[in-house]
């Protein structure tokens, strides 16, 4: 492994298993010689294999983040009842990615990953390696509620329950630009090189996506509220500085970039030859939609037309003046929210 | 005059005035040694003086914009009626600013200003070159709403009624920040060296820059509905780089940052030793407090707050899907209630 960053260790991340799924071939043509995904689970899998769930990852995040935030005794995601998978994303730093990568895929040399690439590899680590034919729930954030729908409409069939948190079945215009502009903090930047660069030059680049993240990812009400003092922090700026700026900081460039093209182009109505009614159609899983209401990118009211087009579903909009970054968990009540939404859904 | 930029011209804006205020002492300790305020009028002042509306300008905007999509025969801003006076902001590119002066105050060296520095001279430009004692109105939309905030709270007196559009009293820390991001676009850039750039070297960090106003300017509603089909551009992609992306690469780094240091800092409440309260309850002018509703920076609840702070005053959102840009104009529907409200508050 090259240009190892020591955000992406096991020493950070805990003991996560690199399963191998041989050669795979992408959707947009690339070849990744031997796709590894990184792998934790928590809890059994039972005998008849009923009680497996997949948590998926979003962007900039590993397994982790839900394995802190959102597992636990008497949460939904409960190991003592249920076989958790938590799967990282192809690309996302720990899978086989940019940063760990040799020739000819290492560093700007990955090749482009659509979220059905990673559907389709977490469908063959189920069946192939766990053995497992059904799942009981699929649940991810954000890039992960995009790999939730994915799965929903391309295997209806493979689970019985399902909840996007904070994400769109089709990805929007706004959030295209959006991205292009976290992706523009690097790709300007002289010292990214092509992708070829030292982690601690890019430093300020990845401060100054961080703010962008600052300025949408949290929402106008949460300044306001000065909420960022909940968790330590005096003003904006220091929550800007020693949160978001932090946070960020040890990220990979060449992992965000690949991510960040994945996630703007999220559309389950590549299924369905661009018809998004068809493709929310087909889904037979049981479906709570999960919308952050102050999300400034993934808009409540949007998530709605997506959730009125899923015959078996319902909209559970969570209240938080975190926006969507509320996904990390500094808000309790937040994570209450999820539990309760999650059991209902789990308990039906 | 060194450096111009032809955006910055009579041939591109009409033959404005430049009145000469003299040697400006500037609130951060900075000295403009002959400030001159570009300005133009519309209409005659009657023979009481009593007839006058000032309107003011915001960030990346001159006077032109008002003339051409504001005013005119039998709209609220009407010339038959009333002696309409324009005003460019201090250093907006027009008035004294980075672009047009010479050492000690070209480009990067161009001294710090803040809203009341702007409010101040407007009110010796009033008084002293027109000779008047009272306005009608007092309007502007965004930094333009600011200086409309500092004159009712600095010269409660000088105007019978104002109309802030779109901006807040006291700047928030979230729109502090998003105004960082702006900034960072000419900042980090290699060409922008200290100030000191050709402008052909900036167009692509001004494209940077507008693609931040694309996310943050307009609305997700906006985007999903393709309201700029009705400008004419078929695709989001071809909306951003054939119109916001054309229209912030004609503007100049240095002015833009001059205006930004001085929207983040924008704070009534600097009249009344931090008391935002105090300060909006000496106003006596009648107040029609205007936001957008899908603005994303300066949002509606917290104007709501603002505006329940002033005595006499009313809360007249605006609806449009344009969010905080819909103050260019493009949405015929927001200009005609725009005209609606301010007609009610010109009549009353």
């Amino acid at each position: 492994m090259s240009h190892q960053n020591t955000f992406y260790s096991k020493e950070n991340h805990g003991n996560y298993e690199l399963i191998s799924l041989g050669e795979f071939h992408l959707a947009e043509g690339g070849v990744i010689p031997n796709l590894e995904l990184a792998v934790k689970t928590q809890g059994t899998l039972n005998q008849d294999k009923s009680n497996a769930i997949l948590i998926t990852t979003w962007y900039s995040g590993t397994t982790k983040i839900w394995e802190d935030a959102y597992l636990g005794e008497n949460r939904a995601l409960d190991p003592s009842k249920y076989f958790i998978i938590l799967v990282n994303q192809i690309g996302n730093g720990l899978s086989t990615s940019a940063n760990n990568s040799e020739s000819p895929i290492d560093k700007a040399n990955f090749p482009k990953v659509r979220i059905e690439d990673d559907v389709i590899a977490q469908h063959k680590l189920l069946t192939e390696h766990f053995g497992i034919e059904q799942l009981e729930l699929v649940v991810g954030g954000s890039m992960g509620a995009q790999q939730t729908y994915e799965w929903i409409v391309r295997f209806p069939d493979f689970m019985r329950k399902a909840a996007p948190i904070a994400g769109y079945a089709k990805n929007s215009e706004h959030d295209f630009i959006f991205t292009k502009t976290l992706n523009d903090t690097f790709l300007f930047d002289p010292n990214f090189n092509n992708g070829d660069y030292e982690h601690t030059s890019m430093i300020p680049a990845l401060k100054r996506q961080a703010n962008l993240w600052d300025v949408m990812g949290y929402s106008t009400e949460m300044f306001r509220q000065k909420a960022y003092q909940s968790i330590g922090f005096e003003t904006a700026l220091d929550f800007s500085e020693g949160f978001t700026e932090q946070y960020f900081s040890a990220l990979d460039p060449n992992v965000l970039l690949t991510c960040a093209w994945k996630w703007q182009r999220g559309d389950v109505s590549r299924n369905t030859g661009g018809d998004l009614k068809a493709a929310l159609g087909r889904v037979k899983a049981k479906v709570f939609v999960m919308p952050i209401d102050t999300d400034m990118f993934f808009i409540e009211s949007e998530c709605k037309l997506e959730q009125e087009q899923i015959p078996n579903s319902e909209f559970r909009p969570i209240k938080s003046i975190w926006g969507h970054l509320a996904l990390f968990g500094m808000d309790k009540d937040y994570l209450n929210q999820v539990d309760e939404h999650l059991k209902e859904l789990l308990n039906s």
